[in-house]
């Protein structure tokens, strides 16, 4: 039975196998409503089990109907059920490291892509991933499942008005990078991504909308060496943050 | 019809959408076997029914047919069939440009990254990705189409013995880089990537194996800045190979 919610921006979400739904485990400020072990899994997961405060919600399913229920995810004997306030509302003032960075999808749609941005992202150690409210991929199980438990340990703030949230960062001493094949552009690793700065990117095929780009200080390219003409959007953010990673160490 | 096959290397595939059959048609090393049209996308796609060579290979199908028949596929209204010999042989002696660099997959499985990283690979400017006949993707529908279209212009070369080829490469003036994060293991970033280079990954969970590593010259490490432990490969392989791009740029 679901626990009623009472947080209205809480969303249920269910997630699969160990390194997404330990992070979920583990983080306090999500509502667990079930855990789901396999018969054959119980005592691989064991050590879930003996959360002390969690023994109310463990539910220990046949092999037979487990596999079933969840056919098609790659669960490891695993399953959690929660409610979760993953969207934050941003606060353009609260970022005052030397090396803050933020990255703001502009129209990415995909949520496999979504989800390898926000793993990658945080790997990368970036402050959060800012994305607009509409035309965007939004925040659904798919996304959260490819982020492999990513997504507790990174902010993720979904906007109204990109132009006003670059505003506001750029009030607060951000530089801005959009990243965009285009002639102007200079090669991504001639930028200087150091102090606080916001990176910017759209989906392979649309770019970054021209109001956005607008904005920005600096435009960056990474020129296609071969004949395919695109890179996808989460590989372009793991080159361009570990570019970023290299010049800040 | 399928047209009979009289290479036994090459094998049957199915590639959807765009980006995956405008490269495979401008191939003349692919047999075309069908090139189905959705009857709405007519239009859309003329320039390739005035394909002179293949007007007998195009099947133009009812909307509902043709959408029923590839759901699940981002088709754009196109899909074509074909024989091809995707998989090459590998000559170790071939690889004279001053910078060549080839890519080793050891034990990557999944289909979705290998997709990924041949994409990745071909905007990088590689010259080919090897991996193993055992414990490795194989090329499969999935691998191409994830990949793109890339999958026709970067060599991909499966072989039998990865310690033999690496020795052979090793024969012909290439350095090993292992990207592995093990404590011995450099920055990324403080490897020279230039010269004739082969760089080997292995799979998230399982990294490369001991008598792979054995062969290498360098260990190189991404560290990783959050919580999350582990960057998927591709992403790990699009940081790796543009570091290399911008040093020997």
């Amino acid at each position: 039975m679901a626990k009623k919610n009472n947080n209205k921006n809480e969303k249920y979400f269910q997630v699969y196998g160990i390194n997404n739904c330990i992070p979920v485990l583990d983080n306090s400020s999500f509502k667990i409503i079930n855990i789901f072990i396999s018969e054959d899994k119980v005592s691989k997961h064991k050590s879930i089990i003996t959360y002390e405060k969690y023994r109310k919600k463990i539910k220990v399913i046949k092999n037979s109907v487990f596999y079933e229920k969840f056919a098609g995810y790659r669960t490891q004997g695993l399953v959690v059920s929660f409610y979760g306030d993953i969207v934050k509302n941003i606060n353009e003032n609260n970022f005052n490291k030397k090396n803050s960075c933020l990255l703001i999808l502009d129209q990415v749609e995909d949520p496999q892509n979504a989800g390898q941005i926000i793993r990658t992202s945080e790997c990368a150690g970036i402050d959060g991933i800012i994305f607009p409210v509409h035309n965007s991929f939004r925040i659904t199980n798919t996304v959260l499942n490819v982020s492999q438990g990513a997504f507790v340990n990174i902010p993720l703030y979904e906007v109204t008005n990109i132009s006003r949230t670059i505003q506001n960062l750029k009030n607060n001493d951000f530089w801005v990078v959009g990243i965009e094949n285009t002639k102007d552009a200079e090669l991504w690793s001639n930028i200087d991504y150091s102090g606080k700065t916001v990176i910017i990117l759209g989906s392979e095929g649309k770019g970054i909308r021209k109001n956005v780009i607008s904005h920005c200080d600096f435009l960056g390219k990474i020129p296609m060496q071969g004949l395919t003409n695109s890179l996808n959007v989460s590989a372009a953010v793991s080159a361009i943050l570990f570019e970023r990673l290299r010049q800040i160490r």
